[in-house]
C-alpha cells in the first residue's frame, strides 16, 4: 500500500478536516468507534476529528498508566470536556507498575508498557465496547519507521488480543496517515485545539518511565514527576525543542544537616533541534541552571545532585533510555 | 595531647624545615625510617624533610594501586629522582583490584582500599624493611577530623599488622602535624618542590576509585582515567578549586554509526571553593563545555553522554562517592 503524502505547503487544514470527517462518517455509518487519547497532538487531533464525525458514537478513553506528568489526566479530560468530548479516564496504574516491576532494560520497559496497554487494558475496553472501528493517530513517519525496522511492525488487532481470523469486520481508521508532525500541528490548530496541544513539546510514549534509569517504581515516578514539573516551569520561557528531567539509578554522596546523605541525582536535558534527528544542548545561562538546581534539591525529597547534559546528538540521543 | 598550631602568618618555612630536619635526625639516630609517598603535597613534603634529615636511611615507597591517574607513578618517581630521592614503586594493582571486586558501597570501597594499603601491602614492607620509624604526612586538620569522628581514629601500627604489644620501639614521626594545608603548601614550596606539587589540586585518597560509581574494575578505571586526562587538559587554564571526571554506573542510550548504543555517561564537576567546606559549580563557558564533551565522546571508548554538575555544596559534596 502506497500512502500519498500531503506536504505542508499543499495542506488546507479546513478542507482536510471536512474531508476526513466525511470519510469517518461514511466508514463507521451508524456503528460505534473507539479511541485512546494520550494528550499528544496526534491522538488529540484524531479525537476531535472523530468527535466531529460521530459525536457520542465515538468512545474516547484516557488510560491513566500512573506514568503521566502532574495533573495531566485531569487537565486533558477537562480540556476535551470543554469541546463536548466525554473522555473516560481508566485507572490502570496497578497494571502498569506490576508489569514494570523488576524490569531494568529500556527495551523491556517499553515492551512491558506496550503489552500492558494493548493486551491488558485497552484490548479489554475495545472488546467490551462492542466497537468495530478503532481510530488511531498514526502519522506517515510512524509508517516509514515501521517499514525501516526502527519501530516494530505490528498487527494492531492481534496486539489488542483480538484474533484476526475471528475479527472480520474490525477496522482501523487512521485519518492522519498522509501527514507528518508539522501537518498534524496545523490541523490540530484548525480544529480549535489550544497551543499547549498543537505546539506541545515532544513527550515519549512510555511517558515518565522513559525518564527513569533502571527499574520503574511508583516512588521513582513520583520523584521524577516533581523534578519534571519544576523543570518545565523553570524552562517554560526558553526557546528550546524539548527539555526534561531524568532520575538516575546511581546514588551519589551528599550532605544534609551536616550529615552524609547517599542521595539521588537528577539530570536535566534541554535541546536545540528542529526535527529531533540531531540536537545540541541549549546554552542556558548559569543563572537559570543555578535556580533550577536549587529548586530541585530543595523541593524534591532525596535529591542531592543535579547535572546538565552537555553532549550533542549524536552520539547522545534526546531521551536517556 | 594538645597540638600547638603554627598559623600561616607565624610560619617561617626555612626555620620550620631546619627545625624538623633536626628533630627527625635526633629521633631516628642511626636507625632506618620508612614512608609512603602518594604524590600529594603532604607526603611529598614529608619525603623531602625525611630525605634532608636521613638521606639513604629513609626508604620511600610509592604504592602503585592501579587507581592513579595517567603516568602518575612514573612522573612522581622521576620528579623525586631529580632531588636525589630513590622512590621504589611497588606494583600492588592486583591486590587492590582483588579487594575491590564486587564492592559497590562507597564506604566499603574506601575500607577495602585502606585495609589493602595498610595490612596487605605497606604493612609487609614496614615489617620487611626493619625500619622502626614511620614518617607520616598527618596534618592538624586530619587530627581534628579524627577527634570529631569524621575520620576514623586508629592505631597506625595495628593497621600495619604490627602487634602494639610486641611493637615496642616502633615510632611514628609526624613533622607536619602543627600545620594546615596552606602551611604545608608553603613548606613544600620552600623545600624546592615544583608548583605542580605545592599547589596540587586536591585528589582523593582512594584515587580514581572515588570517581567510579558502583563496582571498580580495571576497565572502569581505564575509562575514567582517560576522561580525567582530557578533563584536566581542557580545564587546566580555568581558575577553579578542583575539577574531575566521574564514570557513572548507569547506562544511557546513544547512537553510533546510526545504531543504538547503550553506552556510558561521564559527569564533569568543576568547583569554585576556598576550603572545600562549601562550593559552587564554576561558570564555565559553553565553548569550553562543548569542546570537553566532544573530546570525551570522541576519545574515550564507550562514552555516549557527558553531563556537567550544577549543584552547590551543600547539599552536594565535591566528590561523587
Amino acid at each position: 500500500m502506497q500512502i500519498k503524502e500531503i506536504k505542508l505547503e499543499d495542506l488546507n487544514p479546513q478542507n482536510f478536516i471536512a474531508e476526513k470527517t466525511k470519510e469517518i462518517s461514511a466508514t463507521v455509518g451508524q456503528g460505534l468507534a473507539i479511541n485512546a487519547l494520550s494528550g499528544g497532538v496526534d491522538s488529540s487531533a484524531v479525537t476531535m476529528l472523530g468527535h466531529k464525525a460521530l459525536g457520542k458514537r465515538l468512545k474516547t478513553y484516557f488510560i491513566q498508566n500512573g506514568l503521566m506528568r502532574q495533573d495531566e489526566p485531569q487537565q486533558i479530560a477537562s480540556l476535551f470536556k470543554g469541546f463536548g468530548v466525554d473522555v473516560e479516564v481508566i485507572d490502570a496504574q496497578e497494571n502498569f507498575f506490576k508489569a514494570l516491576k523488576g524490569v531494568t532494560d529500556p527495551e523491556e520497559k517499553r515492551e512491558a508498557i506496550t503489552q500492558t496497554f494493548y493486551k491488558d487494558v485497552f484490548g479489554k475496553l475495545v472488546r467490551k465496547s462492542g466497537a468495530k472501528y478503532l481510530l488511531q493517530g498514526t502519522i506517515l513517519t510512524d509508517v516509514e519507521e515501521t517499514v525501516a525496522g526502527i519501530k516494530r511492525q505490528h498487527n494492531v488487532f492481534e496486539q489488542l488480543g483480538i484474533d484476526p481470523k475471528q475479527a472480520f469486520g474490525y477496522k482501523i481508521i487512521e485519518p492522519l496517515v498522509e501527514l507528518r508532525k508539522d501537518g498534524v500541528r496545523k490541523v490540530a490548530q484548525a480544529l480549535g485545539l489550544p497551543e499547549s496541544v498543537y505546539n506541545r513539546m515532544p513527550f515519549p510514549g512510555p511517558a515518565l518511565s522513559a525518564r527513569v534509569i533502571g527499574e520503574v517504581t511508583p516512588q521513582k515516578i513520583k520523584t521524577v514527576r516533581q523534578a519534571t514539573t519544576i523543570t518545565e516551569e523553570a524552562l517554560a520561557g526558553v526557546r528550546a525543542f524539548q527539555y526534561m528531567a531524568i532520575l538516575h539509578n546511581d546514588r551519589v554522596t551528599g550532605i544534609r544537616d551536616g550529615k552524609r546523605d547517599f542521595g539521588l541525582q537528577i539530570e536535566i536535558r534541554c535541546w536545540d533541534s528542529t526535527d529531533a534527528r540531531v540536537g545540541k544542548p541549549t546554552r542556558l545561562t548559569f543563572e537559570t541552571l543555578d535556580k533550577l538546581a536549587q529548586r530541585i534539591v530543595t523541593e524534591v525529597p532525596g535529591v542531592v545532585s543535579v547535572t546538565y547534559n552537555i553532549t550533542p546528538k549524536p552520539p547522545s540521543t534526546l531521551e536517556a533510555v
